[in-house]
């Protein structure tokens, strides 16, 4: 790649790290991501360097130090489960801490149908409101290693602009609980009260990531329920395999909408990331997670590259009648394919 | 690959075309089948020798002819239905009316525990000790790609040996769906009779690549539960999506255990491969079948001559620290993955 950077991308940078106000930074913040989340050719050579530029500044910044002082927070659960609401209270919470908070969203179940289930302005506005805040108004979406990968890079955004929690909130259900485990430092899962009968089944999958349950709602009419649904995930938990050793999953209850437990909830996470750290699993987790979405990366590249190629696409035009009468099986057909590559790699 | 054609298996392809009984052609199958199944590089290097010659016999044989005369039958099913006895019996019938006729089943949800939940020699009895059938055993087991991959040139493999009529039985649930379409000709659903309720959820994944939805056990008191589940799945095809705009989904019934409405149900099902050949989409679903594991095939072999790649290895180690820290983005780390690799593309 030989494309040079532009002013516009120049001045974003500028906007990230020297922002005379918070409201600047704040805006470039916005532009890099969605520079970074586009599909242009252009923009995509303008991300690559805009991050690079970034990430040598976060090299430089945290030399001589050791660990990272960011804390990444997955926030999965059920829809109803309150979990903008908690997370409202929870980010406000922390601002009054002295930290400075980015929530992001992501959604990879509904790449289809494109905009904003969230509705873009609407979203936890006292919290968006808020100087130390940065709320990201919609999900991030499309193929499940389109989110992940820009997910990781948004995150890496948000810390070099001075972020040091990052609330990432999964939307979608099914496929994003990989995304979400693949992309934080911990994953807590936000439930209502509800019957045992619940916690079966759906469930399951986000239970055996989780390392807190929290249950939501524990307020008025509800808090007797909240109580005996914490209970049962108690149990479940128990039986559970567990994700690491040396954490036991805990479960809380809270009232995101009375801010009640909210101080206790955010005790438990941090005992999780000293528990982790003291181990150096944090490092280790964010490692794993960045080498899986480089391997994921150099595939989908080499895929491409390979498809462009032009001695592949002819051999492939040629054996496509004998591949379909089932005269050449699939394996030696993609052998022949594999040969040409290799043979001009760099063949476009 | 330089390697050479060992004697043994000269030998299986001596058996499979020139088997003198069709007891030495069925042994040939068989361990040609294991042949291409096997892991081991050795082997899998005599697979490939084997399937070329296996595939250049099917063109020569077929020059001059256009079409093929082999029909891939997929039934899949929930546990229950009666798949084992409707194959047996719709098997014999086949044979009886001259076909020769080969049964697989493929299981891709369980490829962790190994060995055969069906019992390697007590499958369907009568059709195995037919001469004119081949029962394989167990079913392909293995990852998703590996157990297409596996399958596909399975079903190449009995064709050469003269079976006409290959049945694919999906025997686990989930992604064995996917397989299935990826894999046959048309694909037949056989439901039990069962209240409205059952025909939610969890079959619907596979309603929608269903051709022909057939209601087994269609006798004694289930006679007329068989009639209501009939016409449930016949509103609920009429709602859903058509596969072929040429096809209109059928519902059929039939009780394998007393032999009723099989000959209706293969009536049915060359109905669809009459009607699909007349518009030649048989044979243009299996090129992008073919085309499909192809490029799979491909995409598999380059990541794994990438990751064994010395130069790849190298950088990737070097790396793994900036990566950890979050230094370098995955996305530029694999672009110089990427460059390593295409400037060494044969290091090893």
């Amino acid at each position: 790649m030989t494309s040079r950077m532009l002013p516009t991308t120049k001045r974003l940078i500028d906007g990230l790290f020297n922002g005379s106000s918070s409201a600047v930074a704040r805006t470039s913040l916005a532009r890099s991501i969605t520079l970074v989340e586009s599909t242009l050719q252009r923009d995509r050579e303008q991300a690559e360097l805009l991050l690079d530029h970034v990430l040598e500044q976060r090299k430089a910044k945290h030399e001589g130090h050791t660990g990272d002082s960011s804390f990444r927070v997955g926030i999965a659960g059920p829809p109803g489960a309150g979990k903008s609401t908690f997370i409202e209270t929870l980010g406000l919470s922390l601002t009054k801490k002295g930290h400075k908070v980015a929530v992001l969203a992501i959604d990879p179940s509904s790449s289809v149908t494109g905009g904003s289930i969230l509705g873009d302005k609407t979203r936890m506005t006292y919290l968006a409101n808020c100087p130390d805040a940065y709320v990201r108004p919609s999900p991030t979406r499309g193929t499940l290693g389109g989110v992940a990968q820009h997910t990781n890079e948004i995150v890496l955004l948000c810390e070099a602009c001075g972020y040091d929690i990052i609330l990432v909130e999964s939307v979608g259900l099914g496929q994003s609980e990989i995304i979400i485990d693949d992309t934080v430092d911990t994953v807590m899962l936000l439930v209502p009260p509800a019957g045992g009968d619940e916690l079966q089944g759906s469930k399951k999958g986000i239970m055996e990531i989780a390392d807190v349950v929290v249950v939501n709602k524990a307020d008025g009419e509800l808090k007797s329920a909240a109580k005996h649904t914490a209970v049962d995930y108690m149990h479940a938990l128990q039986l559970a395999r567990r994700k690491e050793p040396e954490w036991k999953p805990t479960v809380k209850m809270c009232s995101a909408r009375e801010g009640e437990g909210i101080d206790g909830v955010w005790d438990v996470l941090t005992e999780f990331r000293d528990t982790m750290n003291a181990v150096n699993k944090i490092e280790g987790k964010r490692s794993r997670q960045s080498s899986k979405w480089m391997w994921n990366q150099l595939n989908e590249e080499l895929m491409s590259l390979a498809k462009k190629n032009r001695f592949v696409k002819d051999e492939a035009s040629s054996l496509a009648p004998d591949l379909a009468h089932g005269f050449i099986s699939p394996r030696s057909a993609a052998r022949k394919l594999l040969e040409d590559f290799l043979t001009h790699p760099r063949n476009k």
